[in-house]
């Protein structure tokens, strides 16, 4: 048996993976299980999107040039330029498209950093983040951010510590998975004056950007001029449009010696998928409607959600302003435990819920051991016989322990 | 602004990309410009692959599992099966989908090689092996293969000089992009002698196994009982199929802890292309006679080509005898220079042919200086005037100098 490298032994197993199988097995044995475990939205795909993949009439399908079609580009500028004052410039020679927004995070990191150079992000952080990094030999760098405070930017001078000749770049989701954390001004502008004051990357992830409640306003990183050289934006249309398996993400950045760096190794992969940026380009020509209607719908989740889990005795639940994600802190010990516990051997009226340990996404596992993350992606109906069955769960969990 | 990587610093710029410019330039002036350079096919994908697509009725796009979905990697599995009788034991579990087989070959090197590893290639070699290698910090070892021998493989005393404890793999291409060469049985044998012998991985690249012309027959890697654990083949629908934009491609090996490594960088990266995998799923069950008659047409453009080309005083063309290429050496000094000039200052009846210069698929570039690689992918009028264009080119131009 030849060898294995360890970039390969290294990379790390989603919690999620662990437990599958005994989903599975619960489904089996005739048992509803509620997934409020992954980011995939129930939520319909645009009219317009669908309408676009019925009208594709090509005999041959060809490569997409490497950077993506042109016009989809366009549409981006426009879609982006919407978006903001802030943002009234960008041209598609600012956009470069890639398979999913996963893609882009791989390749603005394989700029950016060598073997042993080293990215902050804030913790609890997406735990796909840390598997890009492993693979091209680079170090996530935590910085702890806690339920306590509502999973707010750590202080500055936390960050300032962390800082080595190494560090290439801080790295943050905004919203957030898994926290539904919003960034405000203020914050962003002090992540801002470090990434300048050391003159180095600030990678935003803004992919949830559409989903944001209360009426509170998204930040973009490329609202803020002094970061025209430093701001790297990933995107994607995955979940604004329910279009997760249509494989289009996008990069976003003034810089253009970074994107014409990307562009070489989006030419070694030779393509973006040609029929997902047809779909994706369609897909922002429907009424604005839509994405009001959907904003709609998980604030009102989002709403349900939060009364009903502090309702339950010795829940902790910070109200998530974006995204469609909260992480909470349950009265157990091990969340990893009681996941699979709720998968293996509960059940309330043929009914149980499969939730994300926290732990996945904290680099300390440790840290976020009593935390699960849960996607509200299932109707209100759903959520609702979700979190009582969560309830009841804990409730024999903690009187059998 | 803030440093970039010599990761990306290094990534090698094809050749074929400065040329493009003045390719643009020409057709501007109104010349009719013959592309021989890209291996984007010009044949028709299957009508059961586009029918597929006119089926498709889904309202929400979701991702397909990391692995790809079931039923495509059951299709691949009876397809393979069918191929020989060194095959009958494959299942889908042995197939991983991916962004194209660019994806895989990523995903490949990952799984086998830590930065400073080393993978010995047959040069000339498809270029992008070098860019997948470079962003993983890992080195290519070429063995030179030269036109004089028709770029059969090199002695297997060559190999053994060039491997070391760093050696992770020999890769392959088979049959070739950029000489066309398909290698022999007994060629295969000694390959995977030499990485039995060794305990390293032999991938090999059959993304254009169908394409084999004279009767010849295509052996895969994967016939040899004795590389159980070492044997990794990339392939792709791109070229089979013409489906070059649908970005689907997989490997297969039967070393299931190699595949369970792949799928945890599969993971990282959620999903392959929903859309695509549906389309290539139907393109297998298109009736043979595709797979027939576009052979029969590359088959009878490669007659074409290679009777014009050594009518043309100086040409060096050795037989092709699989996939859609031919690398050629040309009675001039400098393949680049002549490339561009034939774009930027000639033409003929008002049109004129972009080649790809050799020296991108050689990694001392001093090699192949004088040698070009034609893809046939054109028809076979436009062929006859391409090759009679590049006849008066050269007369010109070595009239010129
Ligand atoms: C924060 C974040 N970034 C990026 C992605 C990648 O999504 P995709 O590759 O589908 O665009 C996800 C998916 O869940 C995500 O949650
Ligand atoms: C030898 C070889 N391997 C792999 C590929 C990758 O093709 P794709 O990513 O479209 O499957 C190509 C494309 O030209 C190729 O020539």
């Amino acid at each position: 048996m030849p060898i294995i490298s360890f970039r390969g032994l290294n990379m790390p197993e989603s919690p999620i993976r662990k437990l599958a199988p005994y989903a599975r097995r619960a489904k089996d044995k005739g048992i509803k299980v509620y997934h409020l475990n992954i980011g995939q939205p129930d939520i319909k795909s645009p009219q317009a999107a669908i309408q676009a993949l019925k009208n594709i009439d090509l005999d041959i399908f060809e490569y997409a040039p490497s950077e993506g079609i042109l016009e989809y580009r366009k549409t981006l500028a426009t879609y982006y330029n919407s978006l903001s004052i802030g943002l009234k410039d960008l041209s598609y020679e600012n956009f470069l498209i890639s398979n999913g927004g996963s893609e882009s995070l791989s390749i603005a990191i394989s700029c950016i950093c060598d073997e042993g150079d080293e990215i902050i992000v804030p913790e609890p952080f997406y735990a796909n983040y840390y598997s890009f990094a492993e693979a091209l030999g680079v170090k996530i760098v935590p910085v702890v951010s806690t339920i306590d405070d509502g999973f707010s930017l750590p202080k500055i001078k936390k960050f300032e510590e962390l800082i080595t000749p190494r560090t290439k770049a801080i790295l943050i989701t905004n919203p957030s998975n898994p926290t539904g954390y919003l960034y405000s001004k203020e914050e962003l502008q002090t992540l801002a004056d470090i990434v300048v004051k050391n003159n180095i990357f600030l990678i935003s992830d803004e992919v949830y950007r559409e989903y944001v409640y209360d009426g509170f306003k998204h930040y973009s990183v490329l609202e803020f001029q002094e970061l025209k050289d430093n701001a790297i934006v990933i995107d994607s249309e995955s979940k604004r449009y329910s279009l997760c398996g249509i494989r289009c993400g996008f990069m976003v950045s003034r810089n253009q010696e970074f994107l014409q760096m990307a562009l070489k190794f989006a030419q070694a992969r030779l393509s973006p998928p040609l029929i997902g940026q047809l779909i994706a380009n369609a897909a922002h020509s429907e009424p604005q409607k839509y994405i009001d209607d959907v904003r709609n719908e998980y604030q009102q989740r989002r709403d349900l959600l939060v009364q009903l889990l502090r309702e339950i005795p010795g829940v902790k639940c910070p109200v998530p302003r974006g995204a469609f994600y909260c992480t909470i802190e349950l009265p157990i010990d091990d969340a990893e435990h009681f996941c699979l516990w709720l998968l293996k051997d509960f059940q309330y009226e043929g009914g149980t819920v499969m939730l994300a340990p926290a732990q996945g996404f904290y680099s300390d596992h440790e840290l976020g051991k009593n935390q699960v993350r849960m996607a509200y992606v299932i109707n209100q109906e759903d959520l609702k016989s979700a979190i009582h069955i969560i309830k009841k769960g804990l409730e024999v969990y903690n009187s059998n322990q």
